[in-house]
């Protein structure tokens, strides 16, 4: 260990000094950005990281706040003598988390009870427990992932469909890439669980063709972007039974506006972007950065070193 | 295969005609209660069934259709020449689907959403997974097991507190026995699920004294029998943010009187006996029926054989 790699400096948004603290946690002594060879960046306008990284002459490595990179893309390209880390994969579990939760309690008519002020024993309550028909997962990356594992006692046939074959995980699932494979896994299927982000080839990728070809009465979940699901189409769908319940974490437009219908539809769950709630977000953050300094001061191999061409 | 082994009556409670279907689908012959050597009992008053039995002088098999036979103790006992079955174990996954969902959904605040007609950011939303603070279920039969087995990928600590040491199941839980160690095991605990029956040593278990061992602002989960849990403290302790959430399958009384105020309490979600839906509970006895008549018909061991000293 050198001198210089417990120099570790704190910048952009840390409003309660956590990363502060969990870098002195994880060994590191903190110090302004000119001396220090490690940045951790809380967030903020990729004009101000990059008005950071001039001061840092010493700098040999950047710990990014999110999983996805697209705003830091082109400084990042631009330091290729950095090593570059993310917050890919410690979000993952608590929007999967709320995916399974909004899956349950679509199932189980927990909405309806929740908004039910008598006892009320004609709510349909259908276990998904060794139930019939597969669950689909859209998006392959570590919502996707636990998700699956998040089901897996349940004893269901799951599906998890990603664009392109890629990193394969330990979940207990079915794999599936492509679009032939996308409409495929969707056909039939009781549960369609979306946990995409939004690109130019997912806008829009979920409509009414994709929707029919579930089984009817099927529930829809998105945790992903709220676009990559074409709202127009959703009442009209749940009017006609084909939609069986709704669960949106994520809306087209987002907010949704008050006299939207699916407000007062009483077989949608809406839930407003709360999948990965920002004080869990600052401690998984913490504790990562906390793991990363203590790696970086030992010489060991960071966690979420970014793909650039990924996009995480 | 002696002739007789394929002689199956059923009598008692089958509206649909499921059983006698899942009778024939199991290679059985449907037959009057005298002339056969199997029963299934669809449920109805004891004295009925016992009618049905001195009826049936060829019978040397009875299915019986609940978990518990605490109502048809008196006639297990009466005819130890016969093979008792009933329906232990089947019903249980349903029922910690449920408490499993009811706890997700209180720890994301989905019950507050359902209820809010526009966006809502600020309701309070705790991922369960990778938190600290123990989840600690009571009872040691199946519901419980399945509840561990749901919450095993969440990566908590989970305890399971039954009242006497017993057969030990393959979930990855700690196991704890005894009153004393029930204090323990409540003790801190953020959230408590009770999945106990209701006997003279259950009723009023849990009190205020044993809610107030937990850590503040834990959430309870009733999915036994109401009177399992005094209600009268449930208010109070509500109010004063001793308890943090409340979720209940079971009430008492029950139905839980439209004028009680849990019914508007925001931090209450109650749910109506709907843990174990008719529908699913029909079909699940009768596939343990279809299953029971083919071991019958092979001389195999019959799945569910009673322990009338357990109860079940």
């Amino acid at each position: 260990m050198t001198r210089s790699d417990v120099d570790i400096a704190v910048a952009g948004t840390d409003p309660d000094g956590d990363l502060q603290r969990a870098v002195e946690a994880g060994g590191g002594v903190l110090t302004e950005p000119e001396a220090a060879s490690g940045l951790v960046w809380g967030g903020g306008a990729p004009a101000a990281l990059n008005e950071t990284l001039v001061q840092a002459r010493r700098l040999r490595w950047v710990q990014l706040p999110s999983a996805g990179v697209e705003e830091q893309a082109s400084l990042i390209d631009g330091r290729p003598d950095l090593v570059w880390t993310c917050a890919k994969g410690i979000y993952g579990p608590a929007v999967a988390e709320h995916a399974v939760a909004m899956l349950l309690a679509l199932r189980r008519g927990l909405h309806m009870h929740a908004r039910a002020h008598a006892w009320s024993p004609d709510v349909v309550s259908v276990p998904l427990v060794r139930s019939n028909g597969a669950v689909t997962i859209l998006g392959g990356g570590g919502i996707a992932v636990h998700v699956a594992q998040l089901l897996q006692p349940l004893g269901l046939r799951i599906r998890v469909v990603r664009r392109r074959a890629g990193e394969t995980f330990g979940a207990p699932h079915e794999r599936m890439f492509g679009e032939e494979q996308l409409r495929e896994a969707i056909s039939h299927s009781s549960a369609l669980i979306i946990t995409l982000p939004l690109t130019p080839h997912t806008r829009g990728l979920i409509g009414e063709g994709e929707l029919r070809l579930m089984a009817r009465g099927a529930i829809v979940i998105n945790v992903g972007r709220g676009p990559v699901l074409d709202h127009a189409v959703l009442q009209p769908l749940l009017d006609e039974g084909a939609v069986g319940a709704l669960g949106l974490d994520v809306t087209d437009p987002e907010p949704l506006p008050p006299d939207n219908p699916l407000w007062t539809d009483r077989r949608c769950l809406i839930t407003s972007h709360t999948s990965n709630p920002d004080a869990w977000r600052r401690e998984q953050l913490a504790s990562l950065v906390e793991e990363n300094v203590a790696r970086f001061r030992n010489g060991d191999q960071l966690r979420g070193r970014v793909d650039v061409e990924a996009g995480y």
